[in-house]
């Protein structure tokens, strides 16, 4: 089933998820209706990628946390490169790229307010703006140069690092001096990390002894860990925080399923940690810093990226009635590397 | 029994308290030994004033913990002003005053490097520089100042609020325009916070309702939290936290036993919120911050503590034996106001 010039598919919310749970493909119907026409003002896009990421299980819960949930009835959320098809507005022509967030089907109007940034003619590949060039890659960058701060000779720790952020950031880091440690789940996406991204080491957390090994590849402890895992990984990365470290918190996969907690109150000692060792704790939403940093974002990593200088790694789907299966299996590492779906050409 | 010439009282610590329990006058035992003679380079200090702390219950832990524990035999840690008795060093004349760290004795031997501050010729209250001068207002300062970056028209929260720190630094954020709510246990301290300190609410933590009434005297949340208490406390302020809230951490005295805990993991809970409300969770200590701020500090704050400006509440003592009851005392909120020994003239 691909995508028609009359038609626009979309994946519409039918039941939201319980917060320990993961989403199962009866959480979305998907439905057809006409392709709507743009009004005074408006562009209709139509869209080529969509992204997957893991903020979208956030969504799915019923009550609103830091973005509001997708609410029964609403088309589910994505960002997207979509291609301008019909414009009653000025700024955008027929043929041009955008990245916007056009969530899970074919079609969108837009007045334009919603669209993050038009693709420069000629983009190299179009979906590295919901990659390395777009929300995760900058979520990397501005984690690491606004809140990490790293100085050369420190060590540098990243969970998921093959992912969408992980892949980013370790290269970042590595190209600020720093010694750069990885966490990944398997033997692939472990040297993967050392011999294409570069990382100094990367350590597997399904490995039975993750713990001590974690230990051993950060000889020096470590200085900047960025938090997107949660659980039991963060809690063997804990006692190597060394004094003024930094972890800026992006998010917190593990938790968002409330998986894998062993009823333990952790607080007063990682609270006692944070004083005892002075550690700079900060989460951030990336959305908030989009106004003020995304275009200096651009013109620091676009030249590393299109040089081939920086590796990025894309995990490819294909059709967009693959995006359920294709976040379930995200939510649980099914993935290796950024994780886009080709919706059309 | 009152300070001698050629006596040298002392309390050196004869056991170590568990984690988990307060100190009991066990903990030490007073001895007496002659006073030392300084060799070359060295000044005699006496002990004119004790200041009795919180930070002092963590060093009584037998685990070294952000500072090494205090070791059986060895004399109980102690921020002083002292007299300069006698001096082979250059920089120091007889009869001048500093602030040092001389612990919980009449004399000791220096050769300058742990001198904090020689105090100003005519100082007006030597006292202040164990309090309002000294660590615990340099500590609101910086914790103020430095992390929490005040901005007018947002509230500003402190737990123990008439007590060494919580007053300086209400009365700092005031003085930025903030919103100034206080905790404090018992209507007598709370009291004095709005009618003496100026704040603009303060709530008993005692009060069976103090949740709710904290709500209400934060009508617009709170956007700095000065985490000096930890527990339920903290408990209640966690909900009230803005976005982009900033919490410097610099004490957690009622963690400090390990009381109070619910067995319930409030660390995802907590993590959580970092993230979706986007917080800065800052430790700190504060002897880090002297090279580069202390300076400036009191350059800012002597003239609002000796104009008046700044109301500077001391909870008296008096008498060296009687250090063990009064930190007791301290660490169980029986103090109201900043806690100094006097020792002798």
């Amino acid at each position: 089933m691909s995508q028609s010039a009359t038609t626009n598919r979309r994946f519409v919310l039918v039941q939201h998820t319980q917060p320990d749970a993961e989403p199962t493909p009866a959480v979305w119907k998907m439905e057809s209706v006409p392709v709507p026409k743009p009004g005074p003002n408006q562009v209709l896009l139509r869209t080529l990628w969509l992204s997957l990421d893991p903020y979208m299980r956030v969504r799915l819960n019923e009550a609103d946390a830091y973005m509001p949930s997708v609410k029964k009835g609403e088309v589910m959320v994505g960002g997207t490169v979509s291609r301008v098809e019909a414009s009653n507005n000025p700024a955008y022509k027929v043929g041009e790229l955008v990245h916007s967030y056009a969530g899970w089907q074919d079609y969108v109007l837009s007045d334009g307010s919603d669209i993050i940034v038009k693709l420069p003619e000629g983009a190299k590949v179009p979906s590295w703006y919901l990659g390395s060039l777009g929300m995760p890659g900058f979520t990397a960058w501005h984690a690491l140069m606004n809140i990490g701060k790293p100085k050369a000779g420190e060590t540098f720790c990243v969970g998921a690092a093959t992912g969408a952020v992980g892949q980013i950031i370790g290269q970042l880091a590595k190209a600020q001096g720093c010694r750069v440690v990885g966490i990944a789940g398997g033997k692939r996406k472990c040297d993967y990390a050392v011999q294409e991204l570069g990382f100094d080491a990367c350590v597997d957390h399904r490995d039975k002894e993750f713990a001590s090994k974690l230990a051993a590849a950060c000889p020096k402890g470590i200085d900047i860990y960025m938090e997107q895992v949660g659980g039991a990984v963060s809690d063997a990365v804990e006692p190597l925080l060394n004094l003024f470290a930094r972890i800026p918190i992006c998010g917190l996969i593990s938790h968002y399923s409330g998986a894998g907690l062993d009823g333990r109150d952790r607080l007063p000692g990682f609270l006692s940690n944070v004083l005892f060792k002075r550690f700079k704790v900060e989460g951030f939403i990336i959305f908030d810093a989009y106004p003020q940093y995304y275009g200096q974002f651009l013109k620091e990593v676009t030249p590393l990226v299109e040089s081939g200088k920086m590796r990025v790694r894309e995990h490819l789907l294909d059709g967009l009635e693959n995006a359920p299966q294709g976040l379930a299996d995200l939510l649980t590492g099914g993935n290796f590397g950024k994780v886009v779906l080709k919706v059309a050409e």
